[in-house]
């Protein structure tokens, strides 16, 4: 039999037994369900820092890994609660973007609105679709119940726009896209997008900041000094060694990130 | 066989090891364990917040969970360390009401005081009898080891006494009883309080704040917009959608809150 | 067969999804796996927390568990990635101290650099070896996988220096050594340092503070009371019933603990 793990990415926290309650609900269901933690410290109602924290945790999980993403500021309304199944993997959680990052570029196989109550518990909240709805559909797909029984299929789902880098001769535009508990700013800047470039010759800058080349690992610089590097999701990012970058750049998503060459991929000057 | 979970809620936090080292405790006297965090967030010594984490996740679990709660200010002093068996359910943790609200209104089997020091740790701290008296407890209970082994009967358990509502004619008073990591105020008001009266008839009001009629769901107001919902407790709450309400409304646990009713249940105006 | 439990202690917060990344990458390699986590709240680059976190609570998992610690300020660099095997149990980490105070005195069958790659995640990148090379070590390992067969053995591995108590006539200099959610100032004064004296005859001075005697437990104090307690650790402990140490009395790590003797072991007033 397929092993079928349940995760969890919700911006939920950790005071509260929401989680809690979620896993009770699961094991009510299925007493041999897997559950994992992926992330609960999304900051609350942050779609897009969901859907990037599930996009890059997915890959890692075994075929028919069932993933439960719950930021859900609409909760209630007509946003539709789905299924998503693709390339053997399925994605439960509010049809509001959080899924769409994991998905992308993969073959679907079924979006499916999870329309059918008898899979909900009963009576159902307008405030906790995540116990109510994503907790049990998701118990009930661990069993080995097709994702076509939890409702009608639909043909799209929501999708999230990422801000795209930008070019000029000898330069690439990009942003400041997450920033992770140790402070790193994470951009959009994508280590393949320097490919064409030897990243020893650029300088990157953030304001006022400027880097000089990409490190090939963090303690490349002093204690507390800025280093630019690609980062374990293959982004360029921007950390201070021992230190906490945000804090002490003031940045902040959103911020402007620059990467300007100063030589070409054969070494001449630009 | 029944399946025996174990969960587990505290105000140990997350930075310390605390949670893992119970773990510990429970694994090398039952290899198959099985655990699931409620919640380690509760604040330090909020036996009333622990309490009331614990009564509303219980009933999502199923019969046999083996529940263990752990907010002890008192520990090493006078306070029993006691069992309560509830309905074919477990409740273990320091005799000071903090399993009290999860076991209200149940038939009770047992209430047990943990004497029986064959069930301990040894050497026994007088600090830390979440490792020391409660995992180890609760990994024997979840071996099938009767309630009874663990200690001698006693009559009672120490409760919680809530704050009860107030009624005049057309208002009912209630205070915050909780507040979640959202910032959500939750009311000690129960949904069924209120059925009697339409609560789209109504006002509610905190402080100098004033919120018509009773929302369907969080997103039926705009960003940041004050909201009054019915919220997966059934309790009534005070919200801001896609913000902080406790920050935005400077609110706090006691804070007074009234709900008016404009029209009586026949519609007419009071 | 033995059962193998992973441990995980890490200093990645709760914010991102890097711990459930670890969890999935062990997961692909053994579907399972039995995962506890330890602390993923020690404070960003501390070693010593990690240490301390370590030591103190390996000792309470079953023979064959797999204790894999990052806190790794210099992944990527040249410090080695190890395993060390310790009386039927594994530590695996950077070589940078985080395993050491937890393998101390104990027999040590192996110290392995994890330099065989095929045991590795690919690529492998310079920032998340956690990831990359960490869990697959230890997923490996919890399918029975020798010890031997990750690397080279090595003949040391680098050690943590913690700080000595001092003895005069009459009195044990100590400091803070560790600092708990809950604001207790641990200290580095065990409680075997003072074995050959009275406790209760004894004054505990951190700065302008000054406690009189060692009390058997928190409450045996007034609310926000400063009081001096042997914690579960086995060391001095200066805590506020119902408070914060830390925060009435702005202590650090570091900060110097005196205890001072008022009588000697026979009752004699020194």
């Amino acid at each position: 039999m397929e092993h079928r793990l349940i995760t969890l990415t919700t911006d939920f926290g950790h005071q509260d037994p929401f989680v809690g309650i979620m896993k009770g609900v699961i094991f009510g269901i299925n007493p041999n369900a897997r559950i994992i933690d992926l992330s609960h410290g999304i900051p609350p109602q942050d779609i897009r820092a969901g859907a990037l924290a599930l996009c890059h945790s997915a890959p890692f999980f075994p075929r028919g890994t069932i993933h439960v993403a719950v930021v859900d500021p609409g909760v209630g309304s007509e946003r539709k609660p789905i299924l998503i199944e693709a390339e053997g993997c399925y994605f439960v959680g509010p049809d509001n973007g959080i899924l769409s990052l994991a998905v992308e570029g993969k073959r679907i196989n079924w979006i499916i609105e999870l329309s059918d109550e008898t899979y909900h518990l009963k009576p159902r909240s307008a405030t906790f679709h995540g116990r109510d709805i994503f907790a049990p559909v998701a118990a009930h797909l661990s069993l080995g119940i097709p994702a076509s029984e939890f409702g009608e299929p639909v043909k799209d789902y929501v999708g999230l726009h990422l801000p795209e880098i930008g070019r000029t001769a000898g330069t690439i535009h990009g942003e400041v896209l997450y920033i992770d508990g140790f402070g790193n700013l994470v951009t959009n800047i994508r280590q393949r997008d320097l490919q064409a470039h030897r990243p020893q010759n650029s300088s990157i800058s953030l304001g006022n900041l400027t880097i000089r080349g990409i490190s090939p690992n963090y303690s490349s610089a002093g204690q507390n000094d800025y280093i630019a590097v690609f980062n374990s999701w293959g982004l360029l990012e921007i950390s201070c060694f021992k230190g906490n970058a945000r804090a002490r750049a003031g940045a902040k998503i959103g911020d402007r990130v620059e990467v300007r060459f100063t030589k070409d991929a054969q070494g001449r000057t630009l």
